[in-house]
């Protein structure tokens, strides 16, 4: 199969997700990747120096889909609520896309060394801040611990769950009572604290 | 060298944190760890059936020192700021024991097949929940739903900051005040939403 330079670089990173999230990161590397899409295996090359770079490709638009549906949750919530919304949007990302949200976050990836990665992650931090500030938070530093502290918040969550630690025993309902009460709590103290 | 029965599986577990904190997970064996301290190397398989459960055994040790940690910070604080002590005893548990933290809570090991791990991870979060409860909090549902949002809110702390995704521009003071304001928050919110 022959790709256009744009479209094979996009199906190489959508085949990578795939891989990722059917058969984890160990089985993900461009020759197997050049394989499932069909073309020759030096042609992922033309796109990714390596491994890596690939890697860190997956991530930038796996953050970049946080970003977006961060910011449409806050868009379609009423304003009292919006903290939670996104903070729910967040975790159904991190359960979703449960392997590429790993990746995201894992330490596998060296953040520094990919400036693309850094400015996505970057980007996703900014609409949780654009959110703690609609929340009525006046801008300094208590807004931004604040955000810090939502997105610490949720991704402990997400991360926990994901570990297997917490919701075993919840069932569905009770992981989303949960959620919904952690979630009020700290966006109650945060207005609370920061007024 | 000959050890008793005893001081061998303690040696050999002091010397895998050592070698997990120097070197990471990757360096860790049963047979460099009979090097290290100097035993054949068939002795760590008195002890260890496999790699996997001596990580467990470093995991579920590193677990009760956390869950001592956390309740020594509790009886210590005054008790409106059991929460806030406790939550920076976590954080300074997971900074000071960085590699050990990422083990206790990384994918690499299925805490569902260890037993002795599962049960010092319940532990710890007893310690969490308790100091919930001694904040007022009446038991039910909010309770548990509080505890487990302090743990999610200070695991994600730790691995953010682990990751290097918050705090690299803060410095020492400034990622203090980040730390004590998100407690502050959480606890206030959580006192609010669950009288």
């Amino acid at each position: 199969m022959r790709y256009h330079h744009g479209d094979l670089r996009r199906a190489l990173l959508c085949a990578a997700e795939e891989v990722l999230e059917r058969e984890g990161p160990a089985a993900l590397s461009l020759r197997e990747l050049a394989r499932v899409i069909g073309v020759s295996h030096n042609a992922p090359y033309r796109h990714f120096a390596d491994r890596e770079a690939l890697l860190a490709a997956v991530a930038a638009d796996g953050f970049r889909r946080l970003a977006t549906g961060l910011a449409a949750a806050d868009a379609a919530a009423p304003p009292g609520e919006r903290l939670q919304a996104t903070g729910r949007a967040y975790l159904d990302f991190a359960r979703t896309h449960r392997a590429l949200y790993l990746l995201m976050f894992g330490p596998g990836l060296r953040k520094s060394a990919h400036a693309e990665l850094r400015d996505a992650a970057r980007a996703a931090f900014d609409v949780l801040r654009d959110v703690v500030a609609s929340a009525g938070i006046p801008p300094g530093p208590r807004a931004r611990h604040g955000a810090i502290g939502a997105w610490a918040l949720v991704h402990g969550l997400a991360h926990l769950t994901a570990d297997g630690q917490i919701a075993e025993d919840l069932g569905a309902d009770g992981h989303a009572m949960l959620i919904a009460d952690v979630l009020e709590s700290y966006a109650t103290g945060l207005c609370a604290t920061a007024g």
